[in-house]
């Protein structure tokens, strides 16, 4: 695998909680940071979201938007609670929620309540379950949305950085005279024709841009196989492990996974890592479920609140050297 | 002061959150357990409070009630978790909310949409803010409402232990030859008539009774002196004190108070103790409003997150040895 660029731009996910609905002292109900080029997403907002942003010391005011997997309470009760703090500390940036249809009324009613006076706007955008269509994108990422499959309709996230542009090699482009005014043509893939009229390659004046990222969140679901085309590649994903292969009965009435059906995922998926959480409140510890999902794919990771995953290409994405 | 009496039933108030709105590491939002004779009601239930009680073992389904004090996120956003956690523990005894009637639509439609299927009933009770009026009572304790002057209208409550009977001397008893089935009349108050006709007193047969202890609720509120007649005496008395002396016009303005203003008010109304909380995320710690609060009344404390304060009879009703 390619050593870290260091001039990557970053691309991380903090994890500030990774239980499941019923809450326990060791873990928080879900949610996430995003963090793509320091633009920040979240992505569930279970109860007690914004304290766990202090305590993790993510920066508040730098969220722009999130992106709600279902209406179950420990996904999205920590909503109105978040907006309620912007208001208080001045916000005046639009926000934008992305969830199902049935939030936006309930959400409506709760910020004429609690938020009477709010200094910007929430911006409800409606995402449709069972489909995987773009959400979301600007300059530097997409979101896409995932069908899961779970005890009520519930959708995943699939971040993806876009292609960035080629590296300016300041020592190749000093030697050719090459005005800095015109490094984005550059680094935009353009050659450099000198005074002379020879042809100077932009493969000589560049090093290969960094590979386009990409993340994929699936919580809640059960075992999904439909989902292996649309995760095909991906360089991290987070998918729940509810419970450990001994309760796959459990697992599949109540919607959810087992820590070896989420490896499969991931194994059949060929992604890079991945991430597993969402466990259940009868383990005190996730290290069952992550020793089960490494028998099967061994890259795997257990999500812990606080942790947060810088996301590093696809082994099989290095750039040759 | 008495000695406290070891038979003396349980009355003990846990503070879960004294934050106020703007959350910090430091403090959760509002949220208490009072312990009446192991009945446990919940006064305000902001965000995160379920977490709260995990993490300090309170005993979950044990609680029967909660009342909300006002509107404001952090004194309420907590609820529908809570239940929602209520109905997966499979919960099947009525639970009670009582606050302000604008409630009770909200918290409707989100029971529906987060609860499905509820195994028991939730009950709502509308509080009239502006009133001083029983709420609750029961077999051994009173609620009433106290009128608070916020920025929004805001309730607090007085939590009243009924009067309790009086203690068996079992020495004496025995050496009247009382039998056991009578020793409820005992407690009750009536003499003994011996088989030859001599009246042994009551006050020979038992030792007075505990004095009937009270606790008194009052946040948000700005400083209102109304309050101090329907606070004369309490025993412990939680006073918000969201801002320092020097931020008094800042109080007003916000409906609040000082600690000077928390203390003022428990000295005119000559409580036993004082319990100060609903600090501002300005302040790294509570010692200025203690000390600030202790210069104009003495038996002071400063509320924090797990404290549990055990409510001791008024030093002025002590009992004569």
């Amino acid at each position: 695998m390619q050593s870290l660029n260091t001039e990557m731009e970053k691309f991380e996910v903090t994890i500030l909680g990774c239980g499941s609905a019923t809450p326990t002292p060791r873990h928080n109900p879900s949610a996430q940071i995003v963090n793509i080029h320091d633009k920040l997403s979240l992505v569930d907002c279970g109860e007690g979201t914004q304290m766990q942003m202090r305590t993790n010391r993510q920066r508040f005011m730098a969220l722009r938007n999130v992106f709600i997997s279902h209406l179950h309470g420990d996904h999205c009760l920590g909503l109105v609670g978040l907006i309620s703090t912007f208001a208080l500390l001045g916000r005046t940036k639009d926000f934008h929620v992305y969830a199902h249809a049935e939030l936006q009324p309930l959400l409506d009613a709760q910020l004429k309540l609690f938020c009477h006076s709010l200094g910007f706007e929430v911006v409800f955008h409606v995402v449709e379950p069972h489909k995987h269509v773009l959400v979301y994108e600007d300059r530097t990422m997409e979101v896409w949305s995932l069908p899961l499959k779970h005890s009520m309709k519930a959708t995943g996230y699939l971040f993806r950085e876009k292609q960035g542009q080629r590296h300016i090699n300041r020592e190749m482009t000093d030697a050719y005279g090459i005005p800095v005014c015109y490094l984005n043509n550059i680094r935009a893939g353009e050659d450099w024709t000198m005074p002379d009229g020879r042809i100077i390659p932009n493969v000589r004046l560049t090093t290969p841009a960094d590979p386009a990222r990409s993340y994929a969140y699936c919580s809640d679901t059960a075992y999904y196989p439909a989902l292996i085309p649309l995760l095909k590649g991906v360089d991290l994903l987070y998918h729940e492990a509810t419970y450990d292969n001994s309760k796959a009965i459990k697992a599949k009435i109540h919607g959810h996974s087992t820590a070896g059906q989420a490896a499969d995922i991931a194994k059949q998926a060929e992604v890079g890592k991945l991430l597993i959480g969402h466990y259940s409140a009868a383990y005190d510890s996730p290290a069952l479920m992550l020793n089960q999902a490494r028998e099967i794919f061994q890259n795997t990771i257990a999500a812990d609140e606080g942790l947060t995953i810088v996301v590093e290409p696809h082994p099989k994405n290095a750039i040759p050297a």
